[in-house]
């Protein structure tokens, strides 16, 4: 193997693995580096290399496989959890007018009766909230009354108003838009949307917040771009695959986090509530 | 830089970004090989350097940043699609009885009850199927008749049964199984269940299944871990990652599949249709 040979193996393999796929070190390695990522030997070689057909065990026991390991202080409160699990309700806002400023945008009649078709299974379910947080933008916070008009608003322990949850983009999206968005775009929301994202999802940990069914129920109504990017982000997922999901209006997306740091999504985007004709996406 | 440390610096770089997160070549990616990956240092770099704060275009710039790439040929129909979107819904088997043989396994009373309640959703919705697949599993066969018995079954052009839809391990989740399962688990059903994904999985290429409205939707009935496999490969995540999803019984999961061979998640997990009382997981 020249030096040449073992650089360009290293960006080939990066590639490779970036693409969440295992790469193996061998000299035929090297005369793919010139190959697009996914090469027809490549993917095959993975199901091989990557552990789809064999346990960890025996992966693990081979030289040059590797997974994508769970970073298990993801929220840097290894060892802090006080028991309690944190069930964490992601609601869209409704349909809303395109038209106007971004910050004016108004729900629309059928946005207001999804709110309203929301709001009643939401109450339905008898869910008890510790805390309600609403995107600062109109149309959130319409949806969010209309919600609340239909749920025992006096059980909710905490209402609060939060601009870290406006809508945004939260980075460059893979695949790209087919029209690429201005940099000022990402420079400005991205950090943004992820520090709501360091703010509002870790484990539980408070003694406060321990509730007797050692859960506790959280209601985030926000947007569309927010909330995959959380769900990307807190199930440890590559954050540029946001835009590989699609979210109506007024569904919802739950993610649980666990005492122990472990996160499942229970659902994302759930519109079941909804008759057809109120089924939209914008 | 010495081999050894261009050797370290190889395994470490492939490690981190395996996790789909990128990895900067410097010298100080050194002294960090043998940190576990995601080091703090790593976690807070890499939003610097995976493009959450900047442009997809100031990334390409610097070197050493990558992305995760979208595989655009991932079905290897590439130039091949017939202007047809492939709508996929994907539902979970009812609620079922955990005693007796795998194969004979029944469904509860409240799994009878979820198929009927979907199966009514799904008339509701007045999406006529061009083809239905059903596993062979009698849990998937129970839920199958009684969705059939909703729905005009005489409207749906083609019903299949399919062994390669039998519930089963497609591959050693990321984090592990507090147990892990035997090998031969893995070893017998991975291949068999990436099998039943590249059969089914695809873009729209026979003419036959060209529609006026220039969309066909396909209903497949069969079991979590296969539906949670199927999602990570058809948007190019992490297979490893299946586990960190939880399907409910009879809920239901929509993938859309454009003739560009783009993909996406329009749903996962639906229980919306269900009472609380309903909402079951096994």
């Amino acid at each position: 193997m020249t030096y040449s040979c073992k650089s360009s193996l290293l960006l080939a393999s990066l590639s490779t693995s970036i693409a969440a796929l295992s790469f193996t070190l061998t000299n035929s390695a090297c005369e793919q580096n010139t190959e697009p990522i996914f090469s027809k030997t490549q993917n095959f070689q993975n199901l091989w290399e990557n552990g789809y057909l064999c346990s960890r065990e025996a992966v693990k026991q081979k030289q040059n496989v590797h997974f994508i390991r769970w970073d298990g202080n993801w929220d840097k409160r290894e060892g802090c959890g006080n028991g309690v699990t944190r069930k964490i309700y992601l609601v869209r806002h409704g349909q809303y007018h395109l038209t106007g400023e971004e910050k004016d945008k108004k729900l629309t009649e059928a946005g207001r009766k999804q709110a309203k078709i929301l709001g009643k299974a939401v109450a339905d379910s008898k869910i008890v909230f510790d805390r309600i947080v609403v995107s600062s933008l109109k149309r959130a916070q319409e949806t969010a009354q209309i919600i609340l008009q239909e749920i025992d608003a006096s059980k909710v322990k905490k209402i609060e108003h939060c601009d870290l949850l406006r809508e945004g983009l939260p980075c460059p999206p893979e695949p790209p838009f087919q029209q690429e968005k201005p940099e000022l775009c990402y420079y400005k929301d991205g950090v943004r949307i992820e520090a709501a994202f360091r703010k509002y999802f870790h484990r539980s940990v408070s003694e406060k917040s321990a509730s007797p069914n050692m859960e506790t129920n959280e209601l985030y109504i926000c947007h569309a771009n927010v909330i995959r990017y959380f769900v990307c982000r807190a199930l440890q997922l590559p954050p540029e695959a946001w835009l590989r999901m699609s979210l109506r209006n007024c569904s919802l997306t739950q993610i649980n986090i666990y005492d122990d740091g472990l996160v499942t999504l229970q659902r994302l985007g759930d519109a079941g509530y909804f008759p057809p004709e109120l089924l939209t996406v914008s």
